[in-house]
C-alpha cells in the first residue's frame, strides 16, 4: 500500500466522531484512499460512544418530545457531557452538528476545515437533539444535503472524506484538484478516454487535436454550458461569456 | 432486534451498486434502522465489482484522459458491459451515476425514487468516467451535495438511506416523517425534551403549556423564521407569512 508521509510533520487532522452507533466507523473511511492516507498518519479517527454518557442503569439518551409529536429527542443532560468530553480529546477542533436544517456543506466549506486541526462531530439520531445543547455549546450546525436521513454518521463520513481528500499529501501527485467541479465555480467538462471509437460514437476530434490551448477552451466552454444548463444558481448574476 | 414485515406481499425494494470497492456495502447501511429492515426483507442490496469486467490479464479499468490532463477516467468499454450485466439482474430499475455535475438529489427525488423498484447505482472514482457511457446508456446524473468526494461510494450510501427509511414499514409506528424538516417544505422547527431546566435553560413555556393549538402555531413559526432566517433559497418568491 502506498505512503504519503507528511512532508512538514504536522499533526494529523483529527476527526472525533460522538454517535449511537460506533460500530458503522471506519466503514467505507477505512479503505481506498481515505484508508491508505490514515494508514499514512495523515488523519486519525475516533468515535466517542454517546450512550457512555447515559444516566441511570438503561442508559437512557433520549426522551419524548416536549410539546408533544413523533419520535425521541436526544437529552441535552446526555449530550453536553459528552460534548465537554470530547473538548477535552479535541479541544481545538470545531464542534460540529450534522443536521438537514445546518448551512449547506460546499467545497469551500470543507477546504477551510481542511485547513484546521480536524473536527469534532455530533451524529444524531431520532427526531433531533436539545436544541438547548446547540444554544449553550454553540454548535455549527451543518447539512450534506436537503434530504432526510436515518442519522448523522452518512453525513459525518461524508464530510471526513470531503476534507480529508484535502489534506496535503493525500491526493497522489498524478491527481488534481484543480480542474474538479466547484473548484473552478463550474462543473466539470465531460471526459474520454481510450478506446477511440466505442458503440459508434468517437472522442471528440478536438481532444485529439494534441492543440492544448484550443483543447482547454474548449473544456471551458463544456463546463460552462453544462453549468448553465444544469446549476444556473452556481453562475452568479452575470454572464460568464461574451 | 424488532421485525417491520412488509403487509402488501410487494418484492423487496433493490439497491444494485456498481463499485471498484463492493468490500464498503453493507457498512453503515448493515446497521440500525436500516440493518433491521435489510433484515425484515424489506430492501436487498448487491454489489457488482466494476474490475470483474476490466480489460486483460490486469483486469484494467481505467485510462489516461483523451486531451491531456490529470488523473484517470474509468473506461467505456469496461463501464458498459458491467452495466449491460447489471441490467440483467436489475431491468426495472433507474440507472444512476452518482456526480458532483449531476442534479440536486432532494426529498422529492428520494421520495419518488423509494416509490420505484429500486435503484442500479454506478459509483465512480478517480477523475470521473468516459462520457459516452453516460451518453449511451442514458444514465441519470444525480449529485448528494455541491463538494467533491474520493469516489461514489459514500454517495450510493446517501442514496440508499434516504430512500430506505420511506419505504413503507421501515419506519416505526412511533417516527413519524411529517414534520421532519423538507417535507413540510421548510427547515425543522427546535425540538426539546426533559429536563425542563438545564444549564439555567428552560423548555419555552408554550411547548408546557398543553395548548395544542398554541403550539402548533409556535412550531410553525419558528420553521419559518429559521428557513428565512437560514435558507430564504427554500422559501419561494412569495413571503409565507403576512
Amino acid at each position: 500500500m502506498a505512503h504519503f508521509p507528511a512532508s512538514d510533520g504536522r499533526p494529523p487532522w483529527r476527526a472525533l466522531v460522538l454517535t449511537l452507533f460506533p460500530e458503522m466507523f471506519p466503514g467505507p473511511l477505512g479503505v481506498s484512499l481515505l484508508g491508505q492516507a490514515h494508514e499514512a498518519g495523515l488523519w486519525s479517527l475516533e468515535t466517542l460512544q454517546i450512550r457512555d454518557f447515559g444516566l441511570g442503569r438503561h442508559r437512557q439518551v433520549d426522551d419524548t418530545p416536549a410539546g408533544g409529536g413523533a419520535g425521541m429527542v436526544l437529552r441535552a443532560d446526555v449530550l453536553g457531557p459528552a460534548l465537554d468530553h470530547a473538548r477535552t480529546k479535541s479541544p481545538d477542533s470545531p464542534l460540529i452538528y450534522l443536521s438537514p436544517r445546518g448551512a449547506p456543506l460546499t467545497q469551500a466549506v470543507a477546504r477551510d476545515l481542511a485547513l484546521g486541526p480536524g473536527v469534532t462531530l455530533l451524529a444524531g439520531r431520532f427526531e433531533g437533539i436539545d436544541q438547548r445543547v446547540i444554544d449553550e455549546k454553540g454548535l455549527r450546525e451543518i447539512s450534506i444535503g436537503d434530504y432526510v436521513l436515518a442519522g448523522g454518521e452518512l453525513p459525518a463520513m461524508v464530510l471526513i472524506e470531503a476534507c480529508v481528500r484535502l489534506i496535503p499529501g493525500v491526493l497522489g501527485a498524478s491527481e488534481s484538484l484543480a480542474s474538479e467541479s466547484f473548484e473552478t465555480g463550474l462543473l466539470e467538462y465531460p471526459q474520454y478516454t481510450k478506446p477511440r471509437e466505442w458503440q459508434g460514437r468517437s472522442i471528440p476530434d478536438i481532444l485529439l487535436s494534441g492543440d492544448h490551448k484550443k483543447i482547454e477552451e474548449w473544456r471551458r466552454r463544456q463546463a460552462e454550458d453544462l453549468t448553465a444548463a444544469r446549476r444556473p444558481d452556481l453562475m452568479g448574476p452575470t454572464p460568464r461569456r461574451k
